[in-house]
């Protein structure tokens, strides 16, 4: 009896923004397993099964889609976005090493998605044009201070920035810090965009320079992205296109 | 005459890694820009004009995208992985801002697509399952220094790293000096990824120590990953699986 899991990425929303390998490895499954928002976005259809669990129960999940593959079923892991950002791949493979000696040879496969940070840049322009960082804003499984450290270093290097999880209802005061580190270690006005729900029929977006940026403006749907310290706003009528451009001036000196 | 400008990622090689809204952008073109092996990715029909140029020519590239729309054509400037990851977003929009004020005024749409990295990434585990960065190591637009500046900041953020453009023939020896910066300021033996031509027939994938990685095992087909201080190397037969674990323990204390 061979099963396998698959982790795969749905990408941001929009059905047009799921790539072809991963519709097609939702059509071969025998059972989905993911959060709740994100199974429903798989289609019910006759011998498929549908495991919908809440979030922050990662590592159960992952057990369970682990234990379903190990007994013969074609298990797919269902994440937003691409499930290696912020997502479902590592808390897989984390039960994959804690768990049983024979999870480590099951075929597993990661199909990439679309992620939120790309797609919310494609809706503005070119933000993430030049070198970038990711980071997520959530203190729940890394200490606060290494989140502050790292924004200041992220600054210092002059990266443009793209925040995942930057406000929850259970972390009401962190972005509020967030926007204070980021204001006072670039101490300029160069652009931030909250984009919420992209690519679904909610989508907003928002365009502000950082020193205008509130928290309000952010909830666990939004992504945020922050320019460098050289990214261009082209004003015209109609929404602005935010983008960073790829040359820095060769004597531009670091300190 | 209402022309219009997409600019597309095309992923990383794979059919089945192209999204069908690119899909579709390329059914609706006229004109199709792009540097010579994107443009050959897209198939000959009639009423479609394929425009391929060589490399280092974006500018050029995309004024030529630019006034095709002015005068009413439906152009698709194709790019490799995520048009807005060191690829041609950022270069249209550089014309754009430096172009005729009518350009601002024209349709433009960016539509993601699957990245290099996320691809890489994918084959291997989840080796970007925390904070990461993405860095372009070509010097052509940038100061070497600033380079090497953001190498150091990310290595003391302990970020996982993701480098584009690695190596070329003109310019061979800057990712020896790349090697020794990451040596110098990991000092461990985290895993590094060469990951190259990913999801096409010439793919081919290697996994080392950081101590153990060689200037030539990178081309400019190849996507570099690095994790960080705490990523997992799980062993079994056959290839291992690269992964970044979602927690930093609470008593991690940053210096």
């Amino acid at each position: 009896m061979s099963g396998s899991l698959v982790i795969a990425g749905l990408g941001p929303g929009a059905e047009a923004l799921v790539t072809p390998q991963v519709t097609a490895a939702l059509a071969r499954a025998t059972d989905i397993v993911g959060y709740i928002p994100y199974v429903a976005r798989v289609a019910p259809r006759d011998g498929l099964t549908l495991h919908a669990s809440d979030n922050r129960v990662e590592l159960d999940r992952s057990r369970h889609a682990l234990e379903m593959a190990a007994a013969g079923r074609h298990v797919v892991v269902v994440s937003s976005g691409d499930p290696g950002v912020f997502a479902m791949a590592a808390a897989v493979f984390e039960a994959v090493e804690s768990g049983p000696p024979a999870w480590r040879d099951l075929q597993i496969e990661v199909l990439p998605g679309i992620t939120a940070m790309l797609a919310a840049a494609a809706r503005v322009g070119a933000p993430l044009g030049h070198d970038f960082c990711a980071i997520n804003l959530s203190d729940n499984l890394k200490p606060w201070a290494l989140i502050e450290k790292r924004l200041r270093l992220a600054a210092e290097a002059d990266f443009a920035m793209a925040f995942y999880n930057p406000r929850s209802k259970a972390r009401p005061d962190g972005f509020a810090r967030v926007l204070e580190i980021l204001n006072e270690a670039c101490a300029d006005t160069r652009p931030m965009i909250f984009a919420r729900a992209v690519s679904t029929p909610e989508e907003a977006i928002r365009i502000v320079s950082l020193p205008e940026a509130r928290p309000e403006m952010a909830d666990m749907r939004t992504i945020v992205l922050l320019g460098n310290s050289t990214t261009r706003l082209i004003t015209r009528d109609g929404a602005p296109i935010v983008y960073t451009p790829r040359s820095v001036p060769m004597d531009a000196a670091p300190e």
